[in-house]
């Protein structure tokens, strides 16, 4: 047996003792993993300053090396995210259906861990703080695969991390791996037989080879490309500040803006965008080129996450044909409708299949800690399980327990008894 | 664009539109569809006979031929169940979450359709009608393929569902689909840009063979290798009718029990086994042959799905035992514990990772009308999304909407404004 597949068996079996473990103890393993943060602090911070030493050596972009960066500030972050996971409420035992099918034969349904989640992720050695707590909270088995720029910061974390859980309880033993090669994440591609669920966090390349390499369900998103449609009746300078804010207040992350639609009708904001985002590049539909001065968009430019300083914009002449746009190009992410017609807004909202659709905000909102789950996992634009910012109830799933006294379906095959089917919450 | 692709992209395009049909507008279909049946009794009957004719000419087995009988009394039931799904309350637009992140800006979470669903399913022509239904009620758009033997029934139960949607809204033009070839189904499993979600039911070489060739997500069950284990302080009686029914109540399904573990302590029921189902053959462990004659089980035993009467029998040493076997050899389905004892049960339903887990009462009890779900899509034993029987809810998601004022993220990011994170419900 080979080493990654070994992992997996271990952590698999880890799993099935983790999803037991009582609140009080996931919990208590929470508070052990901030204060493991704290008491190891200069480990991890100079492990961190190795990491960005070896980065600048290798001349990686400046971007990249911020992203890799762990400081003092941010450490205390990474302990007080893990210190409000503790405070949740438990997302474990949750009774979510009770119901008697007959008299003595009662059936309920619980929320329960997924199981054993393998996380690939990029860059950001915090992301790795934050999936630990999530899993450990859920009781979920974590395997985790980190980007090989944050190798030492990511190797410390763990350790330190998995000697709190440990110390809270031996059922963690193997209940948080970490994977080291770019080979163990194509070995455990292969693994259906032990991972539940894959979870990518990183590029679009790296989702994408994942999707296209496992058998194993992935949640994730390969693309943000999220619109905002300005309709005919909204304010010119409110919808200039939510197109800047949708643009420019974070443009490489996938809640970003990347294609503007307007209506016809308020086609005059156009030459506005070129005076308050004069650091823009402007792509345009032939109808936006008669009336400002910009590149042209070709069709590609409607299926591209720029994640930069670049903005599509089409023309359009209905409501109806901002949804079609939509449905067809986007991603299924995040898109907004500016106006002040409830009708349109309703209809918009209704119709475009997306994964949050918005209303006279910015699409930068699309995120797991402004929408209140403490933590994210990541955003998932797929139609099953979860979308959107996922939380803690993306990794748990449900069981049904049916408890009854010698009940057999012979007595209601043949009409002897019938089931009562009453609901008891 | 070959015929599948086309096929694919006109029942995406209509799922746009089934989704967001009023209730009533379900409603009215669900009850023409069940009127339909009736109408078109006759040729119904006619195109089945057409069906059992041929297999017959084509030396099929009497237990397929009787599977593939649509009678007058099978076609009421088809009726009445689409009449029972037209009264459930709709499983769409229900709000699952609503919070104020700040002042103004609210967020919600409705119910939506999962959007356009391939199901492959084989023999049972009721199948179909049950499945169109439910995709009806949902709002989702539905590509069907049935098995080759009911081509004829399914061709005119097809047909005269789809012209009763379609009379009720041609929204529903390219809503419910059916394909015709096993090429077609080929084709279609690489259709990930257009089907959201795969269904297939029926054998196991079926679900593999879809499993093993497609990134569109899958939701079934490749094997229902279903256990009970007698613990050592249940009543001989009542365990002995428990298993009966477990194992012969209806062999071919997969709740059927395929292995039967018993704690040393309550062996002397062995004997019994034999008295009880002399029909049954037992494969017994090396300590089970010690007690009662009978063949030897390999170690495939406790990985196979007999489907037929035919029991896998083993002695454990403890609790601990059993649960460890079923979570190592099983299938994730259901399984039962027979015991008197509320600790061991309690400790078997948390340990046990299977999708169904019950107490005292049949394995056979495992499916969505007994489990009062009105109708089942089938059964799932992954761990996303949905498992166990999987009714309504299994085909819907939900969607994220927020509502704002001119709301945008630099404002929070500045500390100029910060969340409230209020729930509402």
């Amino acid at each position: 047996m080979n080493k990654p597949e070994e992992l997996c068996r271990l952590a698999k079996q880890a799993s099935l003792k983790t999803a037991v473990l009582p609140h009080e103890v996931r919990r208590a393993a929470l508070k052990k993993m901030a204060a493991a943060l704290s008491e190891h602090r200069d480990l991890i911070l100079k492990a961190n300053l190795e990491d960005r030493q070896r980065a600048a050596d290798e001349n990686l972009s400046p971007v990249l090396i911020k992203r890799l960066l762990i400081d003092e500030k941010k450490l205390e972050d990474m302990a007080a995210g893990l210190l409000s996971l503790a405070r949740l409420p438990d997302p474990l035992g949750r009774k979510t259906l009770k119901r008697e099918l007959d008299q003595g034969l009662i059936l309920t349904r619980r929320t329960v861990p997924i199981g054993l989640v393998g996380v690939i992720f990029e860059a950001r050695p915090e992301a790795l703080v934050q999936i630990a707590g999530l899993c450990a909270k859920s009781g979920n088995a974590l395997l985790a695969k980190g980007g090989r720029e944050a190798e030492a910061s990511n190797g410390v974390l763990h350790r330190v991390l998995r000697e709190a859980q440990i110390g809270t309880s031996p059922d963690w033993e193997n209940g948080f791996l970490l994977l080291h090669t770019r080979e163990e994440i194509n070995a455990i591609l292969s693994m259906d037989e032990y991972i539940d669920l894959l979870i990518p966090r990183g590029s679009n390349q790296l989702v994408r080879h994942i999707l296209d390499h496992t058998k194993i369900p992935v949640m994730g998103h390969a693309a943000g490309i999220c619109a905002m449609y300005v309709d005919k009746t909204y304010d010119r300078e409110k919808s200039l500040r939510l197109i800047r804010d949708g643009k420019t207040q974070y443009p490489a992350v996938c809640n970003a803006i990347e294609t503007l639609l307007v209506h016809r009708e308020s086609a005059d904001i156009l030459p506005r965008l070129l005076e308050i985002m004069p650091e823009v590049e402007i792509r345009g539909c032939g109808e936006t080129q008669k009336i400002i001065s910009c590149l042209p968009a070709s069709s590609c430019d409607w299926e591209t996450e720029y994640n930069d300083l670049i903005l599509s914009v089409k023309i359009v002449e209905t409501l109806q044909e901002a949804i079609d746009h939509i449905n067809a190009h986007g991603s299924r992410h995040t898109d907004v409708i500016l106006t002040e017609d409830k009708k349109a807004a309703e209809e918009f909202l209704n119709r475009v299949d997306s994964s949050s659709v918005m209303w006279n905000c910015s699409s930068r909102f699309a995120d797991g800690y402004r929408y209140g789950f403490g933590a994210e996992v990541g955003i998932a634009t797929g139609k099953i399980h979860a979308r959107g910012p996922v939380g803690l109830e993306g990794l748990c799933i449900y069981k049904y327990i049916l408890e009854g006294n010698g009940h057999i379906v012979d007595d209601y095959a043949r009409g002897l008894k019938s089931f009562t089917h009453r609901d008891l919450i």
